[in-house]
This record gives C-alpha cells, structure tokens and sequence, in this order.
C-alpha cells in the first residue's frame, strides 16, 4: 500500500491520513477545504474522506477517496451514546481505517471524550503502556512550542504513567521536530515548604533513572512558567493540572486580547492608534496564534490519532492534518515503538 | 488599643498593621517608603515597622513606630533554618505582635515557606479548619478580580479541605470587596471522559450540600478559563493545580509582553507605531497591571496573615499593605470565625 514519489532529491513515502470530516463544531465546510488545501500542497499525501456518502461525494481529488459512514458523534454526545449506539460514526470509521491498515493516522476534530474512548476501544493500548495520553503543544518565548502532556486523558497519575508519558513525548518530538535528545521536565510547584505530592516526588526518582539509562533526556523539576519559557522541550503532568492549565492559559489570553480591543477602540484616538499599531498587533497576533499548533496526539495506542481543536476554522484544520501527515511521514509509531520497548524496564 | 478616628462623618477603628520591613527581594528599601506613603493615606492606620533598629530607626512618623528584630529570613533560607535558628527574625517577630493582640495583621514580602509554616507555628489554626490556604486575587475581563485558593500551601487536599477553603474565601470576599454572597465554584476538567478524580467528585457533593444550607453560594464546577472570565467569585482547588496554574498564567503574560515589545521594537516604523500606541498599551497595561491586586491572604490561622510578592515594588507593596489594613477594618478574622462556627458541622 505504501508508495515513494520523488520529489527533487528527496524521496517520501505516501501517507494515508483518514479524516473524521463530519466532527468538530463546523463540520465538511471547513474539513473538505482544509483537507484540499493540505493535498495540494503534499505530493505524497493521500486522504480517507469518511463521512456521509451524500456530503461528500462531490469531492473530487485524485489523492483523495470518500469512505461512507453513516452516523455521526456529535460534539455533546456521552461517551456511552458513541461508543455504543453509534458504531458507524465517521469518527470510529477513520479509527478504524487506522486499524485495518487502510491509513496510517487518523484525524478527527470531534469530541476528545468519545474520541479517546472509541480509539482505545479500536486501536487497543501499547504493550507497557496503560494510560493514553494527550499531547499538546504549547506556544514559547523562544519562538517553538513546548509539548506538554499529559492534558486530560488520565485525572489521577501514578509515578509510572508519568515516566511512560516521558517516554511516548519524547518520541513526538523526535518525529516532529527532528530533535535528537529532547528534554524532558516534570512539572511541579515551587514554594519550599511542599515541593510536590508523593507521587510527583517518586516520578521525579523514575525520570531521574531513565535519564541516567539515556532512555529520556531528562531535566528536572519545572514551574508553571517554565511551559511558556520553553526551559523544556516536553512538559509531563497528570490530566487534571494539565487540562486546567491548558484552559487557564486560554482564559488569560482571551481576556487579554479583548482588553486590548476594548483599549483601543474606546474613542477616534485609540481608534487611530490602533491603526497605526495594527501591522505591528497583526504580526505579534500570528506570533502566539493557537491556531498555527492546532493538533493534538492520542499517544500509548496500537496506532496513531490526532486531534483537532473543535473550534477549529480552515486554517487551524489544515495545521492539524499537516501535523498529523508529517507525524507519519516521520514515523511516530515506529519511533514510539521502539522507545517503549527500550523503557519498558523502568514501567 | 484600639481607637476611633472621625473622618467626615465616617467612624473609623484604628488598624494596626506589624510590617516585615526586611524581607522580600529590596527589603527596607521598598518596604519603609511603601508603609510611609499608605500611612498618609489613611488616618485610622497604625503601622509597627519590624526589624533592625539599626537599619529602620532614621523613620519618623507619627503613626508609625519600630519594633527590633535582630535576624532576617532570607529568601532561599530552607523553612527549618527560618524556623530554628531565626527565632528573632522580623517575619516572626511581625506575626508575634499579632498572636500577642498588638497588631490586627501581619505582612511581609519574605519567602512564602517560611511565612506559611512560622505563622501556623506561631498563630495556630482556626478550630475546625485543618490546613492554612493561601488565597489570591487574578484580574478578570469583568474589570474586577477572581479568589482563587489554595495557591500552594497544600499539595494533597481531602474534599473536606476543599469545603474549608470555600469558606474561608467566602468570608475573604465579603471582607475585601463587600460582596453580601460571593459565589463559589468547584476547579474542575471539562472532558467528558473523566469529569474529576473521587476526591473533586466528593468535594462537589459536599460545595452543594453547604450550598442548600446557606453556608456557601455555590455556583458548580468551574473550568481554568472561567477564572479569567469571571464565572464566579472565588474558585477552589488544591494547592498543586493552583500553583501551577498562577506560575503557568504568569508565564503565558510575560511571554505576550516580551513578544509585544520585540514586535513593537523591529525597526523604525514599528517604533513610531508603538509610540502613537504607546497611551492605548499603557491603560492596557494597567488594567492587567498585576502590582494593583498584590497581596495574598494565608487563611485559616488564629489571626491574619497577608504575604506580598517577593519581587514586589514600592507600589505594588502599597497595595499588599492596604489590602492587609482593609481586611483588618473590615473585620475579616471576625467574619472568617463566624463563618466557620456555622459551617462545621460540615467539616
């Protein structure tokens, strides 16, 4: 199934991305585009389109193929109600296409919850992993993204999740951004008189051993700050402190940004200055704009899931199908594959 | 010792604030001037100036007067050193002339540790009231300021903890900002899959049940967003998720005003934007300015207890010092006993 195109003095292998194009808040009007965009743009990439045969199959593209599926998880769906009453969503079709081998990597914009739980269901967990987690990067000062994860998969983490979490972070950095020895930091508070939990205390023992055996390149204790100063690479942390972190950062930026708007259109001055300043608001506004590190990795299953902001327009989709195509282009599976297995003392 | 003021025709109670003079990064430097300004202020305000006679003696004011400690907490000092070998220091000497009944407050800008462990050593807890919490105050887009606690001072908490602390918030906000019903919510995850470990779960059964009899306003679960959208008036979590989400929330603001200037100091043309901006960016700044809402309170002790940011300014010391003196003339010991009295049979 897999073929090479040749492109310049660059081989790449084609990758097979399935798409949930019924999910997220906006559904086939910004997926269809947005996977079109992406095909473009990669010679190498082909599309699974699963969704409903009647939306879709105006879509022509001579990399891209609908695959019908009939039902689909809406975005306040119970995990219950699509696990057990929808099996033929587009969401667990593409999981699936995942699973038989028909793509490499499955992407959906669709409710985490049942996403998570339907491709856990699908794919099954690694062997030695046994939570999965959601990895997600973070915008920093140095002009990257920190990965932090996990960011709400699991609410209550033992030591050895946070190692295994170490472990499959660490080989998503390897394949997305090339870097050989990404550096690990656990997260954790600051003030002297508690420095973390017991668990938080004994995963720090655990990084600290898979350091010194090489099988993560790990760093140390790292603050709530430390994610935006990017002092790591990759950030590990239990589900609930990441996911409240997440949206606590998401609050605070958008209170920010509509102060600002309020600022400067509170009279004909303001308004004026904000012209002036616009090229310069407008380049500082791509700089931290979430939109361009939309995708989120299911990490620890049989097999590769990305995740798409509900939210997300064009633009933002197009972000998470790229990632998630360079992802498998970069062999993530291989890479985790290989990392767990060397690890897998330690879990 | 206390004593009345007439001011118009407005009755003031004389308001003794114990000041820890040397701790904080600049120590008397900013600390002195700070008290001196806040003293013109306010008529009905007393402050005792702590520490070395030598350092703090050149001060004169009317309502001011200094009160010798030998030794100082420096701000790496590990909370044993503070605790056994500066038995003088002017952190401890300051709660002293609380527990002693010569002052209504204490303050002080040292290292929180230190503060959290002398103060419940010193003061000792509130009956019914486990662990201390340190509350704080982050800014909202309604203009106003959302409580949020523990910030730090717990890093495992039981539901019944968290019961306690939404109490002690609540009589908090009805100290300093005169709200009759200040609502609470429940820090909580919002994915579907895992709303909340055993302990949030129980917590939330206990928030509404103290909700039904009066004894709290209890809004519900509140996600990291809704701290800045201000949902509710006080947010609770355990100390962990709350240190880490002010440290990440403060990263995430540096990190936009580092990039802000960068963008606006590009070249010639970006500076002439920036400085036809520059009144717009100000009042932003100012709105956001985290100086204006310095001032933690430790809650939970047989006395009050406030601790300013150790890196804090002169200015943004005035503000820890005035909220200090507030919460005393508003009687916050009082509201927080009564509050308690009435809540314990749920605790």
């Amino acid at each position: 199934m897999r073929r090479c195109v040749l492109l310049g003095r660059l081989r790449f292998v084609t990758t097979i991305v399935a798409v949930d194009c019924m999910g997220g808040d906006f559904g086939p009007s910004v997926t269809v585009p947005a996977c079109l965009e992406v095909l473009n743009r990669h010679e190498w990439l082909r599309v699974l389109l699963v969704g409903h045969q009647d939306v879709l199959g105006h879509v022509v593209h001579p990399r891209a193929e609908v695959v019908h599926a009939e039902e689909v998880v809406a975005m306040d769906d119970p995990v219950e109600v699509a696990m057990r009453h929808k099996k033929r969503s587009s969401m667990r079709v593409a999981i699936e296409q995942v699973k038989e081998g028909r793509a490499q990597v499955a992407l959906s914009a669709g409710n985490t919850g049942a996403l998570m739980a339907i491709a856990r269901y699908v794919l099954k967990m690694l062997d030695g992993i046994e939570r999965p987690a959601i990895a997600y990067p973070l915008p920093n000062v140095k002009g990257g993204a920190t990965t932090v994860l996990d960011l709400g998969a699991n609410v209550d983490c033992t030591e050895r999740h946070l190692l295994q979490f170490a472990v499959l972070g660490s080989a998503l950095d390897m394949a997305l951004k090339s870097r050989d020895k990404p550096t690990v930091g656990l997260l954790n508070v600051g003030s002297e008189a508690i420095k973390g939990s017991d668990t938080i205390k004994r995963a720090a023992e655990l990084l600290r051993e898979a350091g010194e055996r090489s099988l993560i390149h790990y760093y140390g204790n790292v603050e709530g700050n430390d994610i935006f100063k990017g002092t790591t690479d990759i950030v590990v942390c239990d589900g609930f402190v990441g996911n409240v972190t997440l949206k606590a950062t998401e609050g605070l930026a958008s209170m920010i940004s509509s102060l600002l708007k309020q600022e400067f259109s509170r009279n004909a001055l303001t308004k004026l200055a904000g012209l002036a300043a616009m090229p310069v608001l407008n380049a500082f506004k791509a700089k931290v704009d979430h939109r361009r590190h939309n995708g989120a990795a299911l990490l620890g299953l049989r097999g590769l899931v990305f995740k798409s902001h509900g939210s997300a327009d064009q633009m933002a989709f197009e972000h998470a199908l790229s990632k998630a195509a360079d992802a498998a282009q970069n062999q993530l599976m291989q890479k985790i594959e290989s990392r767990v297995q060397q690890a897998a003392l330690l879990f």
